[in-house]
């Protein structure tokens, strides 16, 4: 995880100015148990992070360019607002979108991860989407469209999971870990985005 | 699908007191797109309808006896607020979360199934939980647990998928099928608690 994270604009990860999670440690080991997210599971994520952050910039280049960018509804959120490509506005999230791969299979979950996953989701909405960058772009992703991506982000990285020669049981494995994070990272930025509106404990 | 749900306590689907989903037909169109949720999607679904609904009652049982049971933060939506159980409130909502299953695989997603998840949706929250089965329990269901558990419902399903000697590629196949699906109702879900805070377009 050190090869050129503090490169990496807008990369914030652990640093002062990144506000507080509103999910407390105890809480996200509740969320945790509700995925079934286990020491196992932590495991299994070391084990997808060595096998996928080499790949991790095809992986990102195959969501953005492969698909996203075929998705009027998902692709304007990098780009101006009357739709016009903003190139370097996309390739600089993709860097962080890279970085955001390994930390899900490599950062432990602590303090700083659940903050900076408050960060991230905070990124995609009114509060603060095009600020790290300084762009002209959409106002917020709503949360729904990055909910449902979330299903072909688990579907496609699986083949990527299974270049490595690991055995069927173990890319399964694998697989099931990367799902439950990004689940639980779903409903961390639910609770998120949830400050946005009456703070309602029900969501 | 007519194998008794008319018998089903408080299975509403498609009754005309069911409210309209928040959600319009197009705009679940724009959901299924960013859930890579195709044809062929639907058509894994049906093959894992079929497979699941015999066996729907067993991985019900498993996911409410093996797995919520013994997490209290979840447990406790099926029992009185003091934690004494409910087993006539537990086996009403048991009944309906098997039909749930078969309803995820072979319904088609029309108006119908929209305002049903809609429906669903809502007696999770504190505008309609506990009033189907005229129970006293927790008020609503946290959002946020709700969909970290479907991490739970996507890894758990997955041997149900192979006891009918299809190949490994189709029981992957059904596999990702019902997770894009789940993922796709996430988003729905989403939608609907959200209409209990502000007004959000974020949500």
């Amino acid at each position: 995880m050190e090869n050129g994270e503090h490169d990496i604009h807008g990369y914030d990860y652990g640093k002062a100015g990144v506000p507080s999670s509103p999910v407390t440690l105890e809480e996200l080991q509740h969320f945790k148990i509700s995925a079934g997210f286990t020491d196992d599971t932590e495991r299994y994520l070391r084990m997808a992070g060595v096998v996928l952050a080499p790949q991790a910039p095809a992986i990102v280049q195959k969501w953005r360019s492969g698909i996203i960018a075929g998705i009027p509804h998902l692709a304007r959120h990098s780009r101006a607002v009357n739709g016009d490509p903003r190139p370097g506005y996309l390739a600089a999230t993709n860097l962080r979108f890279v970085q955001w791969i390994e930390d899900t299979c490599l950062r432990t979950y602590d303090q700083s991860w659940l903050n900076y996953q408050h960060e991230i989701a905070l990124r995609h909405t009114s509060l603060k989407k095009n600020q790290t960058d300084g762009v002209e772009s959409t106002p917020f992703v709503p949360l729904h469209d990055a909910v449902a991506f979330v299903a072909v982000m688990n579907q496609t990285i699986r083949p990527y999971l299974a270049t490595q020669g690991h055995s069927e049981a173990e890319v399964e494995a694998m697989h099931a870990a990367w799902c439950a994070s990004l689940q639980l990272q779903v409903a961390l930025w639910l609770r998120s985005y949830a400050t946005l509106a009456n703070p309602t404990p029900e969501l």
